[in-house]
Formats: structure tokens, C-alpha cells, sequence
């Protein structure tokens, strides 16, 4: 990916020019007043490692794997947020891991972490880089420097079992390798979260994942049976037997979300299934964001067996942000689009499309046939693409998500709209507030809010105080901190609010029992 | 329930004659060889409180609510495994916890925890009383004293919210009372294990429990929501929002099948649905075994959506033990007999149906019409009662359940069926062993053993040793050590091997960090 922004520099996109005068005009800013830095201007901090640690990690991994090069350092110097990529533009000096290194079994990952326990060296997990919430700030934590661990290497599918319909998938894989690998064999895995291109099979566990087809085919936390881990204390595998059980706490829960401070994830056994036989889409218009709502509810709560359920909002479906090339073109028709799929066996995807059909229309929708059904499957990995020519034309632009029940979904919907726009007209700026659900469970749902402003000033300093402002609203409306985007360093001051002081000193005796020098990813996930 | 049988002393059956021939001709024991004890012999452990413990304890809930007394601590001296029930009737003198307090309250259950803790008195939190496993048994780990914590008085539906679907159960609502709160509402939580009539709705959390509805509405843990727990630091709520999220790992999973070590728990949040609107039942016969698992694996692997799906072996079909009046009386048909049920909106039910039906005629099955499935609810919560009259004519009779991946289901089968027969062989006796799957998932099932052969001898130590060589079996075989009757007494020892010494250690720092006096439930779960 790009240094500086989402994605394939190949991909990079402009604004049309529709958006770009919606831009200017709406927001009152121009790209003359946003910062930016060349990549040839960009000062790194040298790595704080001396000869004798470098050797130190050389000798486990071999010295092709070791590196502390500027160029390999600076685009593990964090993830893929707004306030990301803001800290790369603004300004030359940046702060980065001290050295790179990337190990190629479980039994080096070990060693690795007992030389950064001697050595008292903080340890950030890599995989993808794309963490949107801070899961990749090259942070010390009061240690004498950091080592970003790539799982690059582990990238096979170490077992595919076509019986139980298990597949156990090395952590470096980035969803397309292991969709390839699996459908080599006729099997998919089904995880589409809108940062499938890069992330990773360990970043969708560790940051407990979720993914645009999780209505058929669950959350990544759904799909995983098995996990295989790295402490500083040794190797475990959770997960024995492949089918659930009572044998105590299911500690793969105890894993799975734990953002990598705990252990570092190097295999995780899967769920898969048959490549589909089948693919339907249909759109849907139903005639606001309520009625829609509870049109999706009732899906939900039937059971009917949809892949994909999502609705957007008015003003995401007036905006048509979804997808890059129409962007801020206007829809045609108004009120509120939503997007159904339904995959599998043809004569399943036949009564499951015919049972979500009913409900969705005796709940006030009207079909708009498969067509923009089908063009939102095309696009769906394209939006974080805008968010880069918006930035640099001087818009303030990020993403946020949450859950809650049903009942409370409107009031959470609105409080966070609300939070946002006060936060922009603080500092005199209108906002656009987008929102969709793309996460449905029988009692409650996800809510995604596309977020937009002008800058004004440090766009950091102000992005951050709106963030601020947007997380008390959730705890404030029984909103959870995040639905699929995880902790990292941006959430945790809310993790207190959000699992309250004895469930934060639960995993923090886990941590202690695993990692007793708090090598592993300080500053994340505990507050 | 009867302090040294299964369920209401009313529903007390006989063998019939078929059976009782059958069983002392095959296993060669008569009932003048087995000891038994009536309740007023019985000479109870007296209790080791002081009479300042019963103040302190009497100060928080009140003196109606503390009792010594011999015939209320003697139900609670144990659960109703089969260990349980030969330690009841062969020996006057019993073991018993010291006071029985059933507190009102959360707080009154926290200042309860405060007291124990300041006098060194273990707590063994009691519901239904149900434990197969050990999980009640009055150990004192090295305390002062034994309380056994009731949690009766938590008896109320809390909350129900129409439209999330989700409802607040006290924990000490036992699984009939419960569905008549719900079904006075209109709705079910559908949770139907075997010891449905006597067990709560705390137990089913703290055990990880599985009804005989699982494939359709779900284990128990995948239908709560959230959790409240007293722990001896204070009272927790896990699961703020209603719907699932990324804040790090799951504390949820953490608490369920916790087994008493970690918390008390009060209360638990469930989805529920509405009363089905139809229930549709369907009996399969298939050739042999691994034809019909074979088929059950196809429909949960394709997600038809059967509420009910079990399939008993040959010997299991052939003696008829599923129901208590045709007990041994002979299956009209070889083969294996498969049980499916459907139930919900008519629609739906007729859909899954249909699409059940083809997959499991597709693989071998032959429908037997609706009689033997409707048979089999009707008299779905019998089957314990045959055990006690079983014991009393000199059958060594228990169950036991694992579970695995499907690859492996058939080996397994044959493990555990080895290691009973050649447990019974060792001390000259046959052995009859049936199983059933009943709790389907895409990767794998469970196994339900029901084991019988004769007494010889001490049948505590031969039981206990049959028992030691099935759980070696289980493990060297890669079967769960439990998949619905959780860990309790007597499954702890395998505990390290089933998730491995690291992740004992996880749950020995999360106890330590709840109960640091390790007051509750001492000698159940942590090795």
C-alpha cells in the first residue's frame, strides 16, 4: 500500500468534479491550505536498537529477515485511519518501529519474544496494516524500543479438511491469498470486510472482524474453530476438537479480538465452504431509514438466510458514496437503498431469496431488481479510495461504527449525528453525517457512519476532539465502542466504560499471565 | 427431586419384566447385591459453621433464609450423576455443605462473597441441583466450611424487549418456570436439555449447556446476551450493547462455563422468539451409523434449519432405551433410527422441511411419517428416570458426552465403546454401550454414550475407573472431555490435557483476579 493513503497507488482516484464543488462550496476549503509531505522529505527517528540487540534478533531469524531500513520501517509506521493518514502528511519527522523482523515458524516467534523480553523491546504485530483505530502505533510503552513482527511468512494453507469443512490458514495470508488457496481446492472462506484486499487472516482474528457477508456466512469470530498462539510463555493451541463443547470458558474467545496483546497469532483453523453454486443480488428502496430498519429486522430475526443484508440512510443513498465513480452524483430515486445477496446450492438460494422477498416486502420495501445489487458488489472494496482526494482537497473525512439492540438503534443513530455535527460546527464547519447497517444479528445491529467536514486548523487536533465527542455519545446510548473496527490505541480510554473496571482487570491478569514484561503491543486494547 | 434418585419420587418407575430379565441375565446381579440406605438412616456430616458465622450470614439475608438444617442441606450434597447417586445409597454417613443461605439480592450475594471470604468459607452456588459432573460437590479447598449458595430467590423475568427479541432471566428461574414467564408473553427461549424440568438458568450458563433443540435455536451460550455476576470484587454486567462487537475479546464466553469458580451468576440476558407457530416432527431410518451421520453432517454443513436432529446408533435403536415405557422392548426396524423436528412460522417450517427432507433421502434415509418423532418429544425428559431402578437391580448405568470433528466421529465412537467394554471386561462383566449424536454443527458433532453393564464389587472405585480409561480414551482420541456437561469434580484432571497447561494458567490468573481468596467453588474446573 501507499506510504501516505489507502490502497494501490494504481488505484489512486480525483474527485469528480461534481464532488470537488460540493467540496469547496459545502465545506469552504481548498487543497492550497491542506499540508503535505513528499516521501523524499520524510525524517524517520533512527532506530533506537544498538548492534548487539539487532544481532540478537539476526540470530533467530537470519539477517535477511532483520532490517531497520527507513523504507521498510515507514510503512509499518501505523495503519490506515484518517488521523493516520494525517500524522503522514503533515508533517517531515515521523515515528516508526526501530526494526523490522520477520520471523518463519512458531518456534521463532518464541524466541523472538524471549529476546524482547530480556531486552525489553515492544512488540507490534504486522499483518496487513490496515487497522483503522490506532492497532499499529509504533508504541514503546516505557520499553527501550519497538520491533514490528511481520507475519509475511506465514503464508500457506496448512491443512484443508473437505469432510469437516475446516481449513487451517497460516496469519500472514491477506484475504484474496487465502480466498485463492481455498478456491484452488473449491472452497471459500467468505470474510469481505472493505479491508479484504490487504488485511490478514491473524488481523481478522485479532481485531475480531467483520465482514460485508457476515448475514450468511457470520463474523470472522463465527468462522474460527481453532487458533494457534505465541506468548512469552510458549506456544497454545485453543481450539481441540472442532466442534463446541463445555470444557470451561471457550478460550478462543479469550484470543480472538485480542489485538495482539496477548499473544501473536500464527494459524487460525476455519470454517469454510463449497465455492457457491449460486450468486442473486437484489436491491431494495424502502421509504426511510426506520421503515428499513425494521424491514431488516425481521430478516434477521426469521432467520431467512440471507448472505448480504445492508441498508443506507437518505443521505447516503442521496449522496451514492458507495461506490467511487458515482459519487455525489445523486440517486435516482429517493429514500433509502438496501443491498440483499444470497449464495449457495441453487435450490437453497431459491427459498431463501423467495422467504427474505416476503418479509422485506410486507415491511414496506419495493425491489429495484439485481442491478444495483450487482454494481455494489463490484465496488464494494473501492470506497476507502475517496477518502485520500477528499483529504487532500482539504475535507475532513473518516469512518465509524458501532452496534446495539433493535430498540435502540434510531436514538443511538441520531446522538451520534448529533455528537458530529456539534463537533463540526465548533469550529464552523457544516457536516455530512452517511450511515448504513451492514450488520445484522437477531437482536441488534451495526451502524456505519461515513463522516464529513472541513478542516479547520490542525485537522488531528480536531478530528481528535470530535472522536472524543462521537465515543461519549456511545457510551452515553448504550452504543458499543466499536462493532468490527476494534480498539487499538484510539478506543481503549473507553474500555473501561465499555466492559467495566473488573472486566478490564480480567484481561489484564490474562496479559500478566502471558506476557509478564508487557512486550506485546503496549498501549492497545487495555486501558 | 428425591435426595437419592432422579426427579419427582412421583414419577419413581420399574423395570418392566422384559428389561429386568434382560439385565440380570445378561449382567448377572441381583438386587439383594446392591447396598442401599433409607433417608432416615442417613447421618449427615454435622456442620462446621459457628454460631458466629450463622449471625454474620443471618445479618445480610435474613434468619428464614439461613438454614442447618439436615433436610436441607442433604438435597444439596450433590448432583445426580451416577457416582452421586451410589455415594447417596451405599453409606449412612454422608457429606454435606455446612449451611444452605439463599440470599435476595445482588448485593446480599456480594456482602455473602465479603463474608465468606473474611472467614475462609468456601461457596458452592446451587440451582437446580443437577450437576452430572460433580459440580456440587461439597469440597471445601482447604476452608473452613462449606456454604451452599442458593439462588432460588432469583426467580423473576426482569425484562423482556419485544422488539430486540431479548429477555432478562434471574438465574434462579429453573427451565419450565422460565418458559412460563416467557410463554405467558408469547415467547420461548427454547432450551430444552435433559434435565430441563429441574435445571436453571443459571446452571445452563455456568455449564455451557446444550438442549435437544440445539440445531435449531442454538447452544445455550449462543443464545445469552449478557451476563450479571457477583464476584467477590464487586458485581459485573458483561454485554452492555445487545448486539455483537469488536472491544476485545468476548468476556461473555468468559463467564459461561465459568462452573461457580469465577462468579456468581444472577442474572442472564437471552434472545428469545416467539411461541412457534408450527412444530412439524419426522423419523428417519438409516442402513447403519455412518450412513445417517453422514446425513445429519450434509444437513448442518448446508444449514437447512432443523430445530431438532439426532440419530441414534444400532444398539441405541434396537433397545429402545429413549423412552421409558418401551424400554429394551425391541425397534420395529434394524438400522438407525434419526429423529428430526421443524418448528416456526408456518412458511419457514415448510421450507426447511422440504429442504431437509431431500438431503437426508439423498443420503440413505428412509421417513418413518411423523409417529416415532412425536413419541420422542412426548417423552423426551424420561430417560433418567430409568437409571435409578436400573442401579437398584444391580446395573452400573451412567452417561457420558464428547464431542469432535466429523472426520473423526466414527473413531472416536469406537474408542470411547472400546475402553467401556474393556473396563467392564476387567472386572467380568459385559457391557452394553449406546450412543446417539445429538447436537449438529458444520464442523462437527457430539456423542452421547449411554453405558451399562454390571455391578461387581465397589461400584464407586469401578465406576470411577471405567470413567479414568474413557476420558484417557477421549483425549488420545481427540475428542472433547465434555460437550455439554461441563467439567465440574470429575472431568478437572483432564483439563490441562483439553486446553493445555497455558490455558489453565489463564483461567487460574482470571480466578485470582475475581476471587482471590479462592472461596468459590474450590476443587471444580481448575486442575
Amino acid at each position: 500500500m501507499a506510504w501516505d493513503a489507502w490502497g494501490d497507488p494504481a488505484k489512486a482516484t480525483e474527485l469528480s468534479p461534481t464532488l470537488l464543488a460540493l467540496v469547496q462550496d459545502l465545506f469552504k476549503v481548498s487543497a492550497d491550505d491542506v499540508p503535505s509531505v513528499a516521501r523524499d522529505e520524510v525524517r524517520l527517528t533512527p532506530s533506537a536498537l544498538t548492534a548487539d540487540d539487532l544481532a540478537a534478533l539476526e540470530a533467530v531469524v537470519g539477517t535477511e529477515h532483520v532490517t531497520t531500513a527507513d523504507d521498510q520501517r515507514l510503512p509499518r509506521a501505523g495503519g490506515k485511519s484518517t488521523l493516520d493518514l494525517l500524522r503522514r502528511r503533515s508533517s517531515a519527522e515521523q515515528h516508526a518501529p526501530d526494526v523490522v523482523v520477520a520471523p518463519g515458524s512458531d518456534d521463532e516467534v518464541l524466541r523472538l519474544l524471549n529476546i524482547c523480553t530480556e531486552r525489553r523491546l515492544a512488540v507490534v504485530p504486522f499483518g496487513g496494516g490496515t487497522s483503522v483505530v490506532g492497532g499499529l502505533d509504533p508504541l514503546a510503552g516505557g520499553l527501550r524500543g519497538v520491533v514490528s513482527l511481520d507475519l509475511a511468512r506465514f503464508d500457506t494453507l496448512e491443512a484443508l479438511d473437505e469432510t469437516d469443512l475446516m481449513a487451517t490458514l497460516g496469519a500472514g495470508l491477506s484475504g484474496p491469498r487465502a480466498e485463492q488457496l481455498l478456491a484452488a481446492r473449491g472452497y471459500e472462506l467468505g470474510h469481505y470486510p472493505q479491508s479484504f484486499r490487504y488485511a490478514t487472516i491473524g488481523g481478522f482474528a485479532a481485531t475480531r472482524s467483520s465482514g460485508q457477508d457476515s448475514a450468511g456466512y457470520g463474523r470472522f469470530d463465527d468462522m474460527v474453530r481453532g487458533l494457534r498462539v505465541v506468548t512469552p510463555r510458549g506456544v497454545l493451541t485453543v481450539g481441540r476438537a472442532g466442534a463446541k463443547n463445555a470444557a470451561g470458558p471457550d478460550l478462543r474467545q479469550l484470543f480472538l479480538g485480542s489485538e495482539g496483546v496477548f499473544s501473536i497469532i500464527t494459524a487460525v483453523t476455519v470454517r469454510v465452504h463449497r465455492l457457491p453454486e449460486t450468486k442473486v443480488y437484489e436491491a431494495w428502496r424502502f421509504p426511510d431509514f426506520a421503515t428499513g430498519a425494521a424491514a431488516l429486522r425481521a430478516v434477521a430475526q426469521a432467520g431467512t438466510g440471507p448472505t448480504v443484508l445492508r441498508l443506507s440512510d437518505e443521505t447516503e443513498t442521496s449522496l451514492n458514496l458507495a461506490t467511487v465513480e458515482d459519487a455525489g452524483a445523486g440517486a435516482e430515486s429517493g429514500g433509502c437503498l438496501a443491498i440483499t445477496a444470497f449464495e449457495g446450492p441453487a435450490e437453497l438460494v431459491e427459498v431463501r431469496h423467495a422467504a427474505t422477498r416476503r418479509l422485506l416486502e410486507r415491511h414496506g420495501g419495493t425491489s429495484l431488481g439485481p442491478e444495483k445489487g450487482e454494481q455494489w458488489a463490484e465496488h464494494r472494496f473501492d470506497g476507502p479510495y475517496l477518502r485520500d482526494p477528499l483529504l487532500a482537497n482539504g475535507a475532513l473525512v473518516e469512518t465509524l461504527e458501532t452496534a446495539t439492540r433493535w430498540s435502540n438503534l434510531l436514538g443511538l443513530k441520531q446522538a451520534v449525528t448529533d455528537a458530529v455535527t456539534a463537533g463540526f460546527a465548533a469550529v464552523d464547519s457544516p457536516a455530512l453525517v452517511l450511515c448504513h447497517i451492514s450488520h445484522v444479528y437477531d437482536t441488534g445491529a451495526s451502524l456505519y457512519f461515513t463522516i464529513a467536514g472541513g478542516q479547520r486548523g490542525d485537522a488531528i487536533e480536531q478530528w481528535s476532539a470530535i472522536k472524543r465527542s462521537v465515543n461519549d455519545a456511545l457510551m452515553a446510548h448504550d452504543g458499543a465502542i466499536t462493532h468490527h473496527h476494534a480498539v487499538g490505541a484510539d478506543h481503549r480510554d473507553w474500555m473501561t466504560d465499555e466492559i467495566g473496571a473488573i472486566g478490564v482487570d480480567v484481561l489484564r491478569a490474562v496479559k500478566t499471565a502471558l506476557d509478564p514484561a508487557g512486550i506485546l503491543n503496549p498501549g492497545k486494547l487495555l486501558p
